[in-house]
């Protein structure tokens, strides 16, 4: 039940790409992720994600149409639904999403983080 | 699935001690409120609460402590834990909780919120 700081907790780590366990509440877990350069095309089956952009811009691209999200900015991408993140420069996302969602959802890749950093 | 901008939804209220929804994703509801002076002492039995600042400053009282929450924190009240929000002068916060979380918790009284606005 401590306080998290939110560019404390992003000073811990630089990788891109590997989300971190930054809170955890009703099955939902909040999570610290960097991002540069281009991610995969993937959907989840069945968890929603929310991407809150805390520093930078995302681009999050859909099959039909391409978002900008920019600082203090979200975005909620519905279950089911084909995106993919980009970022030209380093971008810091918040992630609000349940605790079982795998960051690159249908998809196995060399991307694929399924045991996350508690930090 | 349209991006939310948050100072623009800031900006459209402001009343206070009163939620706005501004997303819905697995069951969960994204608010935004404005809090400014005390609020009153309560608990949620079932759900956990998330408050992130958003702007200015949160004191949190629970029974054993207090917490000051400041802009780019957040802290999770976990559910069945007492808890007094105030603040001295306006603060901007984000919630993260369950949609079927009533602001009050099990107290009814002249702060209970039972129908929220969406914006």
């Amino acid at each position: 039940m401590d306080k998290v700081n939110i560019e404390q907790k992003l000073s811990l780590f630089s990788d891109h790409w590997s989300p971190k366990i930054v809170g955890e509440l009703n099955g939902q877990q909040v999570k610290l992720v960097k991002l540069k350069g281009e991610f995969v095309w993937h959907k989840h089956d069945n968890e929603d994600e929310l991407f809150f952009v805390i520093k930078g811009s995302l681009k999050m691209e859909f099959r039909d149409r391409t978002e900008i999200i920019k600082e203090d900015e979200f975005i909620i991408v519905p279950h089911g639904v084909e995106h993919k993140p980009s970022a030209d420069e380093e971008v810091s996302i918040m992630l609000f999403e349940p605790a079982a969602t795998l960051n690159t959802g249908n998809i196995i890749n060399e991307f694929t983080k399924d045991v996350l950093d508690r930090i």
